[in-house]
């Protein structure tokens, strides 16, 4: 079977020479390993415009156990964390911080709603105990937007700081430390920046992390110290994952030859209006508007047709080479398509053939012309 | 530059064969994947003869994020843990249970004596509180092989349990479970197994587990709810390193293909063989007599002649194709070279020659006739 393209919000679809990059075993003490760290690190607070303020500190694992080390070591025990809400990510920092066991309190709106500055800008003017707010910058349970400037705004203005789950955005959509101030961003090398999955990183000012030691609830997951071993030698404390390091240093020069965040969005855009206009002329609704939409992923309503049954749409779609995401993360009952990874216009417009397609074998009535 | 072969405790070099399984990008929630999953798991529980008893759990991130899933997770908040110490990964065992939270106490012993069997007899005698033991197998530090059989006996004897981390010796010296009663072993896919870094795992008991619900200290390296994850749908709570995955998919084949832990334990034992006779022939000396040894990594004592400058003999390796560890970890002064990886008695004997070369060039007397 030929590889099939993945429209899920990661895994994704990566290029071949990133996954090239990874032919080869390195040495994670010897010196030509620990230029590649230096230069993924010194990139990546570049993207976030933040190199005189912020470090960057990969974390291995997946995305949720970089927000972990970001939650465990930056809020302090006995600090207060506030959780703006509206899905499962969301939902997931607020429950980490209470296995971590600090004190949290949640905003929790409508999954197909943007968190609200306002409720925030009321909540932090009753609570002076709370230190911390985390939002999630795109909630890629529905795809839509959060307005992280208006509460970077808001946090700034209460001086408290805040803590940015950007997993699903950074890389494609801008996230400026001038304009948007945070204490830190935890983001993946496979989402937006087209790596391979197995490491994800905290781009955090430096002097929060200086002041965070002995806040960590765990050694895995201390950015405090993860950041001083950077520091210190320039090499990982733990057995780092070489190869996916290797990919990942060919996906940042990948994205930087498109433009970087401004060319990696824009080609986003573009998959997602295709995405959506053709779902569209095919008789799908969209869970949210336009204006809430994230270039990231779209999720849309299930159809009403008993002939559209999703298990058999998903296994055909499979069988013509597109794999979705298999199930639903929203309230709403729903599916999500993703148009982010090494795709472009024609994949895109591919896809749209096969879901026709598929609609035509399933015998469902499409609202195409 | 050619790549360099990797004599070190980890990254390894690996297959080119290996490496190749990470051409391609899976969906992490896609049949085939699940499929790779389970093969995985099966394989791994099999290599330790524990199908009927234990359950394998992979963990992404390095070695250590599966160790302290393991402690973390099966020691609960109430117990109390005992480490058996002589190197630095006991001693990261003992700080990752205080970082914790769990009553910890130690035994520590020289760092080129095994740990005492006698000692933790009385100690587990002494003092009833004492609910878990941990060792590691292999004491990575010096290439110490430490006597878990006799370790395991006397645990079990007490009624109390037993963790191991067996990380540099899982896949090359046998850990039966029918022999070694153990309630969890932790280990990684890039040690003597020969994938790539980016995953650990857990082989534990699935009665611990199960009674395991609630204990962890962070919801990333929550081991209990990692395996109901498993159970569940055999797929991952959190992004899987999915090309990480494929590759040691691959290497298992490959490690089966060669005979499995005792095909894998013989070629390393041969490896080991030749480099310590090769090096004993150069006028080195080894930390530990034979008795002592695993055919894992040799650590030799830094000659006297002042003609041997560490770091010009590691540069002057590497530049001759062979990467050793660059530093020591051992109390005494001491360089290590390892003898794992996806190598063999001609590269053991290459590897010899680079040596005997670089001390010519050095102008280091050397043993040699
Ligand atoms: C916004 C957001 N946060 C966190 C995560 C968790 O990342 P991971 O699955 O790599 O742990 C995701 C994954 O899709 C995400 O979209
Ligand atoms: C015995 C032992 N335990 C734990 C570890 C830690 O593994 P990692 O570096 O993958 O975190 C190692 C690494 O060499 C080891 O040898």
């Amino acid at each position: 079977m030929t590889e099939p393209y993945l429209l899920t919000p990661g895994p994704l679809t990566t290029s071949r020479t990133v996954k090239e990059a990874m032919l080869r075993d390195w040495g994670s003490r010897d010196g030509a390993f620990i230029a590649l760290n230096r230069r993924i690190r010194a990139r990546l607070v570049e993207l976030a415009n933040a190199a005189d303020s912020h470090v960057a500190v990969p974390v291995q694992g997946s995305g949720t156990f970089a927000v972990e080390a970001m939650i465990g070591t930056l809020v302090p025990r006995d600090g207060k964390l506030l959780v703006l809400i509206n899905g499962a990510y969301g939902k997931r920092i607020q429950r980490m911080a209470e296995v971590i066991g600090r004190r949290v309190v949640a905003i929790e709106v409508a999954e197909d709603q943007p968190v609200d500055p306002a409720t925030l800008d009321d909540a932090l003017s009753a609570d002076a105990d709370i230190t911390h707010v985390a939002v999630v910058h795109c909630e890629t349970t529905s795809g839509i937007l959060n307005p992280v400037e208006a509460v970077a705004d808001i946090v700034a203005r209460h001086g408290r700081r805040l803590l940015i789950d950007s997993m699903s955005a950074f890389g494609a959509l801008p996230l400026d430390a001038a304009r948007v101030p945070f204490e830190a961003v935890a983001a993946s090398a496979n989402k937006c920046l087209e790596g391979v999955p197995g490491m994800g990183f905290v781009i955090a000012r430096a002097d929060a992390l200086a002041a965070a030691k002995g806040n960590a609830h765990s050694l895995s997951l201390d950015l405090h110290d993860q950041w001083r071993g950077f520091e210190a030698n320039a090499q990982w404390r733990f057995t780092p994952p070489t190869h996916v390091l290797a990919a990942f240093g060919q996906a940042l020069d990948e994205h930087e030859a498109e433009g970087g965040v401004a060319g990696r969005g824009a080609r986003y855009a573009v998959n997602g209006r295709i995405l959506i206009d053709g779902m569209r002329g095919l008789g799908f609704e969209t869970l949210l508007p336009d204006a809430l939409q994230a270039p990231i992923i779209v999720t849309f309503r299930m159809p009403a047709d008993p002939a559209f049954v999703f298990d058999a749409f998903y296994d055909q779609l499979r069988e013509r080479g597109f794999v979705i995401y298999p199930g639903k993360l929203t309230v709403a009952d729903s599916f999500r398509i993703g148009c982010i990874g090494r795709l472009g216009a024609a994949e895109m417009r591919a896809a749209l053939d096969a879901i026709r397609a598929t609609l035509d074998a399933m015998g469902v009535a499409s609202g195409a012309p």
